[in-house]
């Protein structure tokens, strides 16, 4: 008897019907012999019409009472799952993530798990209960209700896995699975069946969101195995685990496993700075210190004792950055600060181009041969990004996706 | 430096500006020199909403689901209610029931409160924040969320008076306090500055819906005095406490307190059963075992070995009792079973009637002057109700209103 994780989404379990469809998927699985853990989100945009509702009352509310408010809409979510499974025949308890065990450190709003007790949970699977717990919420010291950030279910559902020593960790969305690039953007983009742990961490980093990245960083560190699928098909998804254990099982050996894209950049250049020593630091030390996420970077060669610097942030992050630059600027002698907002950043990830020289080159080629102009390169050891004009993106993904043999081919096995 | 307690319906807190001007009249409370431990009802009609929902899932869902369902409500207010509080710069702390410390007996929708622990509380209140409870909710001896019952709210904020000893305890809502009658009805009803515990039990078991019997059960047990007042003025409403300590406290000595009605009434009648011994007892135990609650019961004296037996329930419950009733009426070889769902329950409730003979005699001759015909007759030591035909029941309670002298005077002290 085989101990499974099923993890539900916001979209899973957004109205009656769903939550009734998601509970015979439950109980179908129990009744192929196994024992049933499931995790749930909020239903639909709970958590954003709770947002806006705090909005409404408050611009800077205490973070302590903001947990307390969102960890009701997955109280909403497993007392009426568990509703539809009794409904269905089969007993299940709904736990909250401090009655499932689940603690956490002092923070709030993006707290991290400390540890997992699953003993309540074990002792309602030996009395044949399907176990439904609420993702994203955890008890901390002073036991108060904390929430693990955005995407923070995910997270729940595999450290539970860990924590039980799950035989498997499904995470249903609408979704088939994760893809070598987002279908609305290229239309021969096809399911991945396998993928490894890191590429699986560059592509969440670098604008896919099929999981949150701290789930896939903890799954990585236990072992979990996790099967990314579809709760609205009976398909077989995306297996994401170690590059070990793909081994062999991969059909095709690709260079490259999916490329990926982000429109939320922006770009500063800081044009002719006095060149002088700790310039770059004294910049993003001003940035980190009012909260500036700076992503790629790069420094001109000095020419004429001057240098340019640019960087890219998010476009949420655009005005405190101006702002800061312009005064930066003025402090630093600088010439001018430019602000461009239509960029967009093209990644390509694979464990392949470990193993494989001149990726970047052909990566750099095939952008060219369309004439599209690369204004930043980034690379890591399996990720290369590049800038691109915005109104360049989808040609660039497009022309990536069929230059490095993305494309779906007839008939997959 | 008193010790109050604050308790706002869902009204007072439906929608963000509401809950902004609960925050402030909190506030002031707390500037006036007191300590402020405040209780909350989920906002407007956040419980109803959440029964739809699961009424959409289930038409029998687990009792322990439903509360865990219903808890959310709560927590939704107390949260966003301590986000006003602080955002109006008073620290403020919001508690779940159980956070609370206040435990239940391990009845799920209807539980009773066990204990309370105040000592969360306390140590709040010393560190100078303004303490928001969740109302309606505990912890049962499993660790699970548990609710109070409709009204559970009020209970709350009696049962914490007790618990910590409060100097008062506030009950506001979108009413002015109790009303001789409901002004609705009657034009000239008139706000009540005192009533007796007593009393108020009597009005709210025949109709008042201002405050849940429970708590008035409880205030009357520990001695806590209520104010009921009106969230939205700031004028006195009306003190809840011992008919020793109104006292002398009254401005005028009135025969009764006020006058209740309910339309939620049906009349049963068996007609012709056969007279033998145990029949009421055969016919309100069966009854009693589905569960159906009745309460006026008029057994007629036997004509020619023959009985007729009345009595009113719920409109909820007129559906299974005339199942139960076409049953019975074969197995008892009755002659039929007649059910009038057109009549209304009037009642006249005061302490005044202990010490005064004759007031029952003047109820009926009030009606029978508007030539209101009388159904059923129930008496209690301080209540004495009529059932009348539902076209009458605004007449009669006009008439009683002013017959016993309950009209407005020009400017009441």
């Amino acid at each position: 008897m085989a101990l499974v994780v099923m993890k539900f989404g916001g979209s899973s379990v957004s109205d009656a019907d769903k939550m009734k469809f998601v509970a015979g998927k439950i109980i179908a699985k129990k009744n192929d012999g196994n024992k049933i853990v499931t995790v749930v989100s909020a239903p639909g945009d709970t958590t954003d019409d709770l947002l806006e509702m705090s909005g409404k009352i408050s611009l800077d509310p205490p973070e302590r009472e903001m947990d307390m408010l969102l960890a009701t809409g997955e109280m909403v979510s497993i007392s009426l799952l568990a509703m539809a499974v009794n409904a269905q025949g089969e007993k299940a308890i709904s736990l909250t993530g401090p009655q499932a065990g689940i603690t956490s450190d002092l923070y709030h709003t993006k707290a991290k798990i400390k540890n997992i007790n699953p003993k309540k949970i074990k002792s309602l699977l030996a009395k044949n209960n399907i176990v439904i717990v609420a993702g994203f919420q955890a008890l901390n010291a002073k036991g108060d209700f904390s929430t693990l950030g955005r995407g923070g279910s995910d997270l729940t559902a595999v450290a539970l896995s860990a924590a039980l020593n799950a035989d498997l960790c499904e995470i249903y969305s609408d979704v088939e699975g994760v893809f070598t690039t987002d279908p609305r953007v290229v239309k021969d983009a096809r399911k991945l069946d396998f993928i490894s742990y890191d590429e699986m961490l560059e592509m969440a980093g670098s604008g896919a969101q099929v999981l949150q990245a701290r789930s896939v960083e903890v799954a990585k560190k236990f072992g979990v195995e996790i099967h990314s699928r579809c709760t609205f098909s009976d398909k077989d998804g995306t297996i994401i685990t170690s590059e070990e254990k793909i081994g062999g099982k991969k059909v095709e050996e690709l260079l490259i496993s999916g490329v990926t894209f982000d429109k939320n950049q922006v770009k500063f250049t800081i044009i002719d700075i006095p060149d002088m020593p700790g310039i770059a630091a004294k910049i993003f030390g001003r940035l980190a210190k009012i909260g500036v996420n700076v992503d790629m970077i790069i420094q001109s060669a000095a020419v004429n004792k001057k240098n340019d610097i640019s960087f890219t942030t998010t476009k949420q992050d655009m005005k405190k950055t101006q702002i800061e630059l312009d005064k930066l600027a003025i402090e630093l002698k600088a010439e001018s600060v430019i602000c461009d907002d239509q960029v967009a950043k093209v990644s390509i990830v694979g464990i392949g181009m470990r193993s494989n020289a001149g990726v970047a080159g052909r990566m750099f080629e095939l952008l060219h041969k369309k004439g599209i102009n690369i204004e930043m390169i980034s690379t890591s050891e399996i990720k290369i990004s590049c800038i691109v004009d915005i109104i360049d993106m989808e040609k660039a993904v497009n022309e990536l996706h069929k230059g490095f043999g993305l494309s779906k081919q007839k008939e997959q096995i």
